[in-house]
């Protein structure tokens, strides 16, 4: 079973990627290096490449960002998009350095012959723009009675009718804030008035532990709606937790696929072996298979025979020895010192 | 903002503490010590206890175990509840060592004349119990053709009534699936089904990087939809991480507020300072404080200030100087060797 219908935006392509009408939804994240440092952020780049991610932002925060970016898209392969603020001339300045998307912010750049200016540029190029709504970055006119999904929604709805007004519809929309309900509240609101897709994040989640968290019942709740064509973790950290953070929570929704999924109990006091300890190896030696496949290392005999069967690969523990299953067929009852290498043996006949 | 209405559930107390009804949504775990070990459950209790654990389950698998209870009841303040399977007799014991709660699980205890037996010794202590449905401990009755989420609901169902034909109603129910939506699903079939509070969890989610996102969406999905009483996040590794992971989803959806909430942004190209050692710093300090204030750290001048402002304290960097703010108002700014202890003394005054 996956999550409700999936809303059809109407696609996009980013640098070769498709994001919206009905495409799988898109991992993307943001580099923390400093642009101008192009070695630096190329090789943070290719390493978020390695970790799945299919599009990555960049900042542009002056001219030396914007020339670094030629330099930084000759030498990656996925999509790199420039991230603008404050300063059209630098949405200017990517585009001719090939940047394949640029973010706007519709809280610092919206005056009419600016964002006429970056139009003029971008459309001939195929280059989308996405507005990129902050809460913490709302447009002053921002009608401070409304509720704040209310003025984020009608933040980037002044920014779509000015870009449709200049017949530019290479659009994508954000609408990050760190309140979790205000974000799901703003991004339903939006879907039901505009038809581009939509780009989810919660943003200023904070460190791992919280931020994770955070992102994944947000994003969760709204991709399970149906809503989100591209999705960014965004957490105070390494950009690689958040790419991985990303996939869980497609995996977890069945939405997409990405290497191994490892199926294993909390342990209790029934467990008699040294579980977590062996999930972890077990996680470790999974972390070199690319393959979709469902492993299972379960504690007990209450839902382990029934866990373990229901995986493509599994191991039910007892007291000193376990039962392996393969695809749903106990295929041999095993030793505990054996456990991992049994369990793994059978990962690598599959 | 906060969740859509919540479904008021029949509420039950137990040892004490309200679950259903509208009362806040209470946070369990389970102990992963050998029960029969009185010390260290009591330890492992008295750690859960500190970091905010409502109530707490220990599994009985043994008469031992089941003896052990009472000496671990007099030493633990919060209510426990036994988890049994195979053995009713073992719920008999758990009763006769004064525990707050049962858990059954319906895919091995079900005979009449079994749950009748516990019913009969439940009923006068005013002792509740969680009709607790596994997906891997499913009644070998479970009709096949139907969905899992069906299977499910169909397995509470059939012990609902069978408690309710013994004049029984201090239910609680639990349908755990390691898939997301299927767990979804069914807690949602089964809150149009019966009046009773639900305890929500994603069972087997593993380790805790891919098990508290799956926990984060399925929880809090459900809850994002009013449904859910009480929530346990099962994760291979330390129970306390558990329950951290419990208040970060109910923090994310403004349902509880516990201790501080740090606001931090990812930082990017834009961010010349080290933001994420100042955030991790924060968060330490921040470990000691138990009001629920929301401290802001923020990378640039772009959301900074935004976020800075509408946190309780906040500081927005820039180039080798920050402004602090307070309750929306900049204080004061401050050199770069300062951010920390500047920020702290704001904290401190609130």
């Amino acid at each position: 079973m996956t999550v409700k219908r999936r809303r059809m935006s109407r696609p996009l392509v980013i640098g070769g990627v498709t994001v919206g009408g009905g495409a799988p939804v898109v991992v993307q994240s943001m580099t923390k290096t400093d642009t101008r440092d192009v070695a630096a952020t190329v090789r943070q780049i290719h390493s978020l490449e390695d970790t799945g991610c299919e599009m990555v932002r960049v900042a542009v925060p002056d001219d030396q960002a914007a020339e670094a970016l030629a330099a930084i898209k000759r030498r990656v392969s996925i999509p790199v998009i420039a991230d603008i603020h404050f300063d059209h001339l630098l949405a200017l300045a990517a585009l001719k350095a090939g940047v394949d998307g640029l973010r706007l912010n519709p809280g610092n750049i919206s005056r009419r012959s600016h964002v006429a200016a970056v139009v003029q540029e971008a459309k001939p190029r195929g280059v989308p723009i996405r507005i990129g709504v902050n809460a913490g970055s709302l447009p002053k006119s921002a009608k401070i009675r409304a509720s704040l999904p209310e003025q984020m929604v009608e933040a980037a709805l002044g920014q779509i009718r000015l870009l449709e007004s200049l017949d530019f519809d290479l659009i994508k929309i954000s609408l990050k804030a760190f309140d979790v309900p205000d974000t799901i509240a703003a991004y339903q609101l939006m879907a039901k008035k505009a038809p581009y897709p939509l780009h989810l994040g919660i943003t200023e989640a904070g460190l791992p532990r919280t931020g994770v968290v955070r992102s994944a019942v947000g994003i969760g709740v709204l991709l399970y709606h149906g809503l989100g064509d591209t999705i960014r973790v965004s957490l105070t950290g390494e950009p690689e937790d958040e790419v991985m953070a990303a996939y869980e929570i497609l995996k977890s929704l069945n939405l997409r696929e990405r290497g191994p999924t490892l199926v294993s109990c909390p342990t209790c006091g029934r467990c008699e072996v040294d579980l977590v300890s062996l999930a972890e190896s077990v996680e470790g030696r999974l972390s070199t298979v690319d393959r979709s496949i469902k492993v299972a290392v379960m504690g007990c005999v209450v839902n382990g025979p029934g866990e373990a069967r229901s995986a493509d690969v599994g191991i039910a523990c007892g007291k000193g020895r376990g039962a392996i299953f393969r695809k749903g067929e106990v295929v041999r009852t095993v030793e505990e010192k054996d456990f991992l290498e049994s369990l793994m043996d059978e990962v690598a006949r599959i």
